[in-house]
């Protein structure tokens, strides 16, 4: 029996996951699971799964928590002790699904000596990856990619050496803009930026891949992870998000990662541990699929692609406020306070003033957060600045 | 410094094993190679590379070879017994690359303790691939899959454990006639049949890519390697040749081997012995290439398949049989003396006929090799029956 403990449970990846376990409940038994503010939806997972605790981050659902779990014996508790103590609980594997900064201080608390920590919070390398994997190397834990392109890249390099890695390629869908022109997205409103063609997810992240931000991202996370520099990280658009990640080796040999666009298959080999976990579905069944078909990424249109391997590229806590402007003109997007094709325009800005900071990456969590408070409040500034001695109230943030 | 034997220097793989040494000479030594009869080239093989011994098959051949080495230092032979005293050399890596069952014994002589044989050979596996397998498990010798399809299919193994294996999928590039009614074909000449889209390579194996007879070896060859039943064997038509082989996963995830159709890049792997050997060339550009497509084989079409399958699946010393049978079939189209389609009615007739050996496979490389001197006999005596009873001189032999 592999014990699991779940951060994030009631999102996208943490639905999943359940999914996962509930269909091997011969293999797993689930420690504690976390969820946000959802005490209804956290209580009938805990139940689903019978997780030996429930926390929920937010402290003001804990009765409600406690009330819907009540007689189950499902231990649970809310706010962020609560959180932690969840985390702390005995587990094998740790699947660190909280999105946004909010999921860096639990899934850093996740790092314990012979664990595994499944990673689908994307900001805990983009943010603060040198201090992250620093952290895990030296407590002993190992760090299992969730995102479907860095598992397809994790298992291909099964088939050799990393001495011999040249390069890997990550694909994009390309978003529901691949083939819009700027005017087109200039005029794209929140609904249709969130009209992805073939992933279900949040709206954060569908955005950031309407903008190849998330791409922009993973290829941050793969530097991590891999131990690639910028130079060896590619992204080709492939609309059929069917082959995930490809590793190209020394020979002039490449290994690809494929399957459905289904995170249960990624999951299901985090949770595996290296043994491959049976699950029910849609098998890859390419004479049906027909045709797959790869394109360079046109950085004309999507530019925050090159922002993010600018930043990449910059290194130190560039990558962080980059993602810090990118949370705040993605939510301001949302808002309807600026259009689409000005995320990118947002970034940049931010991005340019906060130049200096190319020398020096986050040395702990705490000092990525407090750059990302940082950046946030600069733009929270500027911006108030702006609507002051504008007439035009918040369709210009930059 | 590894050694390296090759067998079969002169054809096709022995010279691009020749060039990829050429190009690593830091990293090899080579102990001895070995051709058929062309002795010129042999030798300007052996001084290209500085081999210790060389040997020609054709016993005719020897004084031409040693004139031709004369002042090297390079020893020579001729002969069978000077073959395998070039196997018996002290190698490495004996590379197995004289094609047709005129490879078995020594194909089979290189099998040796802590040697690693990489097998270019179709018909040890296909004829003997019970014995072959069992004897080099028993001597400790490991066997390394020079076809592209298998090579990759052994790289993409890398990703997770055989027993989490649910199927392979081997790609074909579905030859000159993809597309071609069973009209054209029927007229089709040896030229058009050798008119090989994507690969260069010798006269019978481009015929066999034609019927698709090629891809069927291949299935019994890769039961054989991976331990697969036929009905966790796959063919999948791919114009393209990148993506050579499919491993699917029980957990629906899917490892691909890829490159551009270059035969040095799976021969790099062998050599390599599990590094990876830097080869100047094409690397893989898939955004170049733009699509790779993939549709199920039309057994109607390319009925050589099927009974390939229904050899593999039948077994005992089926595929032997069907080995031998197409030899002489697509030798007697090559001959004008049959048209292109029948060759697999020639084969099938020969299947049929030898049903009664689905129950026992050759337990040794002598006794395949004395089933497949029987069926070839049997079928020149049925010709020669054929034409002495019927006027028109040749053209139907089944």
């Amino acid at each position: 029996m592999t014990t699991v403990t779940i951060l994030g449970a009631t999102g996208s990846v943490g639905r999943s996951t359940v999914d996962v376990l509930a269909a091997n409940r011969d293999r797993f038994r689930v420690a504690a699971v976390v969820g946000g503010s959802d005490a209804e939806a956290l209580a009938r997972i805990a139940r689903e799964i019978g997780a030996g605790f429930a926390a929920l981050a937010d402290r003001s659902g804990g009765d409600a928590l406690r009330d819907a779990l009540a007689g189950t014996g499902i231990r649970s508790g809310a706010g962020a002790a609560a959180v932690l103590e969840a985390v702390d609980r005995p587990a094998d594997i740790v699947m660190a699904a909280i999105s946004g900064t909010a999921g860096l201080l639990p899934t850093h608390a996740a790092l314990k000596s012979g664990r595994a920590v499944a990673l689908a919070n994307k900001e805990s390398l983009v943010c603060a990856g040198e201090a992250f994997m620093r952290d895990a190397k030296a407590l002993g834990a190992s760090i299992l990619p969730v995102d479907s392109e860095h598992n397809a890249l994790q298992q291909a390099l099964g088939a050799g050496r990393p001495e011999d890695v040249v390069s890997m390629t990550l694909t994009a869908s390309g978003g529901p803009f691949r083939t819009a022109t700027r005017e087109r997205m200039a005029g794209a409103t929140p609904a249709e930026a969130c009209a992805h063609p073939t992933w279900a997810m949040g709206t954060k992240i569908n955005i950031d891949s309407a903008t190849l931000m998330n791409k922009g991202l993973e290829l941050i996370e793969a530097h991590h992870l891999f131990g690639l520099m910028h130079d060896q990280l590619d992204v080709l658009v492939h609309p059929q998000s069917v082959v995930h990640g490809l590793v190209h080796w020394r020979d002039g040999g490449v290994t690809a990662g494929l399957a459905v666009p289904d995170m249960r298959i990624p999951i299901a080999h985090c949770l595996g541990l290296g043994a491959r976990i049976p699950l029910s579905g849609n098998p890859l069944d390419l004479a049906a699929i027909g045709t797959l078909s790869f394109e360079p990424v046109d950085e004309g249109r999507f530019p925050c692609l090159g922002l993010a391997r600018a930043a990449l590229r910059d290194g130190g806590a560039m990558p962080t406020v980059l993602n810090a402007a990118n949370e705040v003109a993605v939510a301001a997007f949302v808002a309807g306070e600026i259009g689409f094709l000005e995320i990118a325009a947002v970034v940049a800005e931010a991005c340019e003033r906060g130049a200096s900071r190319k020398g020096k990456a986050p040395s702990s969590i705490e000092e990525a957060l407090a750059i990302d408070h940082e950046v946030r409040q600069e733009m929270r500034d500027r911006r108030a600045r702006a609507t002051r001695f504008h007439s035009e109230p918040g369709r210009r943030m930059a």
